[in-house]
């Protein structure tokens, strides 16, 4: 029998060695997931563990590029945790439309791509062909708290 | 009894200083406002009120925190004035589902959120609980026409 | 007769020098479009032909306004090839909803719209007024590959 996205879920978080389990609160005015129609708006995460920023620093500088990744993985995670909150399992998901991916640059560096490649192993890993989605990678100035990563995404429910 | 949406717009909009009847011509060959079913697509909103730019600079090199914050709600206000226009009454917006608040940053600014913060407020102060929103903050390394912020919207229309 | 919209892309395909026929593979585990319901979304677009980056640097330093503007155009060719691919013909994109532009730009420059100008000129030639969009202009500190633009945008078919 195969696993459910959620059992893949909770596995790939004890790989990466953190629980994503209720630690989603955010700090400001504004919310975490909406829910419109088939619709869901995740707001952009950054790599934090409960109070943790767990990457922080600029990519191709003080930040190297598999530390990137993770940063990316420990995003994507975060928004499944997100879905997985606010549909009660990540079965429900039927796709992802659109992840963007801020990635807090060195001047020279250009891979972006292969930073975000770490949300979407992540996508894939869990949802499997649900996972699939169009992607945007960007490389940015600074991000909230210095974190190295931030994703946002918009998901669609079955 | 209590203020409308509208009402609430004209006040803000008297306590900023600024007027934003009237003043949204755009510059290029694209719109301000484009309506999809019930979705309002609402284009990137610089600090413009008339033709002046009324924040530009660096946050956190030659704008401070709450010079950077009335840059937002700024371009909130003018967000808020296009689905005005275009919906006839604030009363009419049912959810805003995403707000992207690019910041223009110093090297070492880390404060996107604190700034995203004044729209936020502005979207909460005017709409009540149709202003909630997902939120990404980023920090970019120059806008257009040297802008300190810029922000763009998804609405949903009642 | 009117030239149709796929007639007015292969025209400008041809005067911009480039062929965007057949060469749409991307590199990453994500994909290149994403059709949900009567939206499509295109992932973000560098401006890329074959195995070649047409227009790499940051804007307003190695790279002058017009060249700039060249990879907005080509961005928007590939985007327009990646629609026309999944629908068949660009006869049938209904409009643009949101076209997100970003420049890798040098600190000091401001012409993030002017340089969009190149993309948004390019959907008004071909798709005429299906292709009114809102859009977003903003500055990057890098890029994927050090490419110059990069582009994304989500259409509604009729």
């Amino acid at each position: 029998m195969q696993p459910s996205p959620d059992d893949l879920f909770a596995k790939l978080g004890e790989e990466l060695g953190y629980n994503f389990d209720g630690e989603l609160k955010i700090g400001g005015n504004y919310v975490s997931v909406i829910l419109n129609g088939q619709e869901i708006y995740i707001s952009g995460q950054i790599p934090r563990v409960g109070d943790r920023i767990i990457v922080t620093g600029r990519a191709g500088q003080t930040v190297a590029l598999p530390q990137a990744q993770l940063a990316a993985k420990i995003c994507a995670m975060r928004a499944l945790a997100l879905l997985r909150q606010v549909l009660g399992s990540l079965g429900r998901v039927k796709s992802i439309l659109r992840v963007t991916v801020y990635v807090q640059s060195a001047e020279t560096f250009t891979q972006q791509s292969e930073v975000a490649d770490g949300a979407s192993e992540v996508l894939f890993a869990i949802l499997g062909q649900a996972g699939a989605h169009t992607r945007t990678s960007v490389g940015v100035y600074q991000l909230p708290k210095n974190a190295t990563v931030e994703i946002d995404l918009i998901a669609t429910v079955k």
